[in-house]
């Protein structure tokens, strides 16, 4: 059984738990929270350098760290991922942009505002990225506009990626309701079969 | 031939056009200049909403945006990806760390420095990017120590993506002569065949 070192309230551990739930993974869960600096600890910087989680831990010891790297590894093959090459580029473009684009301002924000209480101290930062946050979004919406689903005109690990923190978005306080095509989409996720909500 | 949209002076379309270069795809480059507002242009908005540079345009007219996703759009199938999806996976994990723990601190630090000339406005962004940058930079060091490549013991997209910025990273105003494995990983990578300098 895989082991999973991830963080409840995390939308990228999230990640992890729902591809596992989708594709009925068996996982053994190990929390490990950051606001405790157990992403620090001496033997879990040997697992992860970069001091952060999701993590997942084979049977046979190897570790494979970033969350859509992990999404990519337990869904390869699956009808979650892609029937090509180019189905498969199209679904890593928009794990890409997730990474880059979307969630260091949205994921970012709703940390922050929610989790370290810092909306204050942090004014500025928040509004920074706020507006890039905001950016992203539109460009989610204008797809979801024209568009059931991110790549391959199906629900796939694209879909995932994007929808761990955008579902949560209002804790960082983005308005979801301007974005009628995101809320479509998020109730689509919410009621395929397996679907598991994150906790928090 | 595949049309690459990109900046000659951005590490992240350097990483298509030596990917191009190492498995000599013939490509046009439409050379796309964000300073000059080109990726903004009505235009372009319609091949990336996102503003970005690189994207590339297939003879179908596809288009595919994020580095990363086109550097394995171009390199699946080839030495430069993985002959399994452990070996795979290992390559995007260090792929998604240089998009998100990497590139936002060494190459945005190089873009405020080198090309927006804004070293004394925006002091405190750089010093805080500088110790994150850092930090990612003695993940590599440490990994490089013991191994000569990012993943699968040869030469992967995973070293391509790394190396973009990072043998650029002295224009951030980062020290290299600090990390002696990464100075002989960047000697390694410019001694394969076919390989192609940045122009910057």
């Amino acid at each position: 059984m895989i082991k999973v070192y991830g963080m409840k309230i995390s939308g990228n551990c999230y990640k992890v738990q729902l591809i596992c739930e989708l594709l009925k993974i068996e996982y053994e869960w190990i929390e490990t929270d950051g606001r405790k600096n157990e992403t620090k600890s001496p033997s879990f910087l040997l697992k992860n350098p970069n001091g952060r989680v999701p993590i997942i831990e084979l049977e046979n010891g190897n570790i494979l760290r970033e969350s859509n790297a992990i999404l990519y590894y337990l869904a390869e093959g699956s009808i979650y991922f892609g029937k090509d090459k180019w189905e498969e580029a199209q679904i890593l473009e928009w794990m890409f942009f997730e990474q880059y684009s979307h969630e260091p301002y949205i994921a970012t924000n709703r940390w922050i505002i929610r989790f370290l209480n810092q909306k204050d101290e942090k004014k500025e930062r928040i509004a920074e990225n706020h507006t890039k946050g905001l950016h992203a979004l539109q460009i989610m919406e204008n797809h979801l506009a024209k568009n059931f689903w991110f790549a391959c005109n199906r629900f796939t690990i694209a879909d995932l990626a994007l929808f761990a923190y955008t579902h949560k978005a209002d804790q960082g306080d983005y308005n979801l309701s301007e974005f009628p095509s995101i809320r479509n989409w998020i109730s689509r996720i919410q009621s395929i079969a397996d679907f598991a909500p994150m906790e928090d």
